[in-house]
């Protein structure tokens, strides 16, 4: 009917090129066991409190210390996290005949149109004046941004994959009260495969001023914890949230430093200049060679010509401070966690969920899905011994599948194409467990993605 | 890597089996040129009025006109259309410890299960007085449910299609604020292909007490008129919403009388009662065979020995009462429709669409995707002579691709493979270019899935 075409929109860099840095992912997940007990039980108070998000031992480590910089975020004009309610009550039906930026013939939804919008945050503040009701609750408004390429995949289950990986995102988003948007064209038709993602969020920004924050998530990465929520509260000074490790950008000079395949951008003037400069590091640009050769002269490990967008991320990060000092690196839980050391701890993982449940009936009571959020806020105290990330039993909150390349089928040669499908097929039907037993059901078998039962009253009692 | 299954989960069996009746479609669109003027402009202001939902020229022919029963409406708390708000504020972090049908051990998600829920209505009932914010709204609140079958399409496009349709049911959702949810395992493993919807909505209803409605749309059928609403307040009186034709069921016995692809069905007693009738003529019980005869014997056009759940519909509605008193055949506009006839209709759509906004700046104005729907609102005036359904140049509100069989592959020999995929692309890029708009994009080709170009200021003045 129609010839696959090739692949012009694939995920990170490193899939194609590299496994991950084994000392990385062991040195980002090794923080959790620094906090000491009386600090964990401080911050299972506090999330406790705060309705929800589950702790963070400790401030990460990075740049986010050495930063107390005016804030961009747009004041709300009601705050609703203080009370517990996730309100997202809003008029959709109204738009006020008022001038707003919308009304700027010169106003560009593409990236790297001149003029190049001015005075965003002071805009959007604008728009939230006129719409009330979305003002209410705006300070922690996300839309999360995925997509893949126009064209079929070239594996021939690439697409079934990529259904299977979107699905376990809108589940997540309609756990949550968010709204996603899956892209499928290239905004910018030179920004191709990692690239790609720029100009759609970009357009994005404009598109939801109603959303504080926009959330991108790689196609192949699904979500493997549907009760963790992102702790925001901890991201309230920076503009930019990445999984990364200062040390391995600033001292070893490493381009796999961080992971550019999630990421979390407010929706604020700084993140549109940044995203300019970042964006004029592509191929669509006459610059384009020359800042292929100076990342690989930066980065030595970085194994391929081209420039990408993560290895880009991570220059900026080390150059230029008004980058720098907005971007938190995260490293301490898996804001995106490398799936060939998550897969292998999964079945632990249920079964020490399961055995907290055991003993405690509230765990085991079935609810309306959703009102969902107020379970994952009482199972946290049970999970202070958790941990996070690596060796921690605590459900991972991304598996991302990097290196697996599921729409091309052009998987790292470190491991078999089964092991990327397995290894998917376990994630999805993990978190496919959480979302169904709200609806009665699980897949008893990790591997069978097919087949479910219907789960017993007061399962697993 | 893994070898593609059979196709467990297709879509309206007809779609195996035959092209729809050319009558059926005929007749049940023209009902439009039966409005006179007058009541046209009545409900252009009351369309007007009551803020977004197109009106409809006269109550369908069908069964809606002869029944008068009590309403098995849940009573909301507070409605909260008449404002004009589209509020959804719910309170997603609170469920209080009071008990509620979910503390009922004997209650089941499964279908027939033993003992069946009883009360249903009342329970639901319960359970929103102890969430006083889902209770706000409850009246109009709907899930749609979608889904495919668990494993790797046949067809090797199959699955990218699937992508792409899931793709537009999001946006629809996320433009009106529904929430989705895509099932793609088996609840009842022998209740496979186009049974395999009637578990899921059964467990869904359980699972969101929070809504009056569950929206079941096939994977094949695409929204492509992203601003039209469902009509709700027509269905008022009724528990069921079917596309059909009474004339069709009732006088000439076809089982094309109604497309059971898309349906709406109320969130209550009798519509647990009804689908465990409905279920029961399936292949999971011993009378499977009994009943395939007795459908063919009642609808001599049926096509195919088996029973199924469209012919199975049909049969209920001509012999009992008591479920087509509470069923409504909506034939006015396009429920769904037949993708056939729809498609060559789309570009001359679009072309009215500009001229009239062409002719009106408000309708050109940019603005935030999250009120969309006041625009359909504005829009709405001029689309008084538009029609709905055949013949109309009215956005057709559901395309389905019935006969396509986009996973498996196996089309009707009608038609090409080639024409399906040529329509899907173009009812699927008609529907991206309204989405996208608020993304400053647009497919300048209709058939070109791949290329978007930035949209001008003031398009298209």
């Amino acid at each position: 009917m129609v010839s696959p075409e090739l692949s012009q929109f694939q995920t990170s860099p490193m899939a194609k090129h590299g496994g991950r840095s084994k000392a990385s992912s062991f040195l980002a997940d090794g923080f959790l066991f620094l906090a000491g007990g009386t600090m964990v039980a401080l911050f299972v108070v506090w999330a406790l409190w705060s309705g929800l998000n589950p702790p963070s031992p400790s401030p990460s480590p990075g740049l986010s210390t050495t930063v107390d910089e005016a804030k961009t975020t747009i004041p709300s004009a009601k705050q609703d996290c203080a009370t517990g309610a996730h309100a997202h009550g809003v008029n959709m039906r109204d738009d006020p005949p008022d001038p707003t930026f919308y009304d700027d013939p010169k106003l560009s939804y593409a990236i790297e149109q001149q003029p190049i919008i001015k005075n965003w945050d002071e805009k959007r503040r604008e728009w939230l004046k006129h719409h009330p009701s979305f003002a209410a609750g705006a300070r922690d408004r996300i839309v999360v941004i995925t997509g893949s390429q126009p064209s079929p995949c070239k594996n021939p289950i690439g697409d079934h994959l990529l259904l299977r990986f979107f699905k376990n995102k809108v589940d997540y988003c309609r756990i949550h009260g968010y709204d996603i948007f899956y892209n499928n064209v290239l905004l910018q038709p030179k920004m191709h495969t990692y690239w790609a993602k720029i100009p759609v969020v970009r357009a994005a920004m404009v598109a939801h001023p109603e959303a504080e924050w926009i959330w991108w998530v790689d196609s192949d990465a699904a979500f493997t914890d549907m009760e963790f929520k992102l702790p925001l509260e901890r991201y309230k000074d920076h503009n930019f949230v990445v999984h990364g490790w200062p040390h391995l950008i600033y001292q070893k000079k490493s381009w796999t430093g961080l992971n550019a395949g999630v990421f979390l951008i407010r929706n604020c003037q700084w993140s549109l200049d940044f995203m300019e400069v970042w964006a004029s590091m592509g191929p669509q640009t006459p610059n384009y060679d020359r800042w292929g050769e100076t990342l690989r002269s930066t980065f030595k490990d970085k194994a391929f010509p081209e420039s990408d967008d993560q290895t880009g991320l991570a220059y900026l990060i080390l150059k230029e401070d008004k980058w720098a000092d907005k971007i938190y690196m995260e490293g301490e839980y898996y804001f995106e966690g490398y799936w060939l050391e998550i897969v292998g701890t999964l079945d632990n993982i249920t079964e020490k969920y399961a055995g907290i449940e055991r003993g405690v009936r509230i765990l085991r009571r079935r609810h309306g899905e959703k009102v969902s959020e107020s379970y994952s806020a009482l199972r946290e105290q049970y999970l202070k011994e958790a941990g996070y990330g690596r060796y921690s039993w605590r459900r991972p909150f991304i598996t991302h599948f990097t290196g697996c390349q599921p729409c091309s089928g052009d998987h790292n040669r470190m491991y078999s194409g089964d092991t990327c499908w397995n290894g998917m097929q376990r994630a999805l039907n993990f978190a496919d467990n959480q979302v169904l037993r709200n609806y009665g059901f699980v897949h008893s078998d990790p591997l069978d993605s097919s087949t479910v039962t219907p789960l017993p009253f007061d399962f697993p009692a």
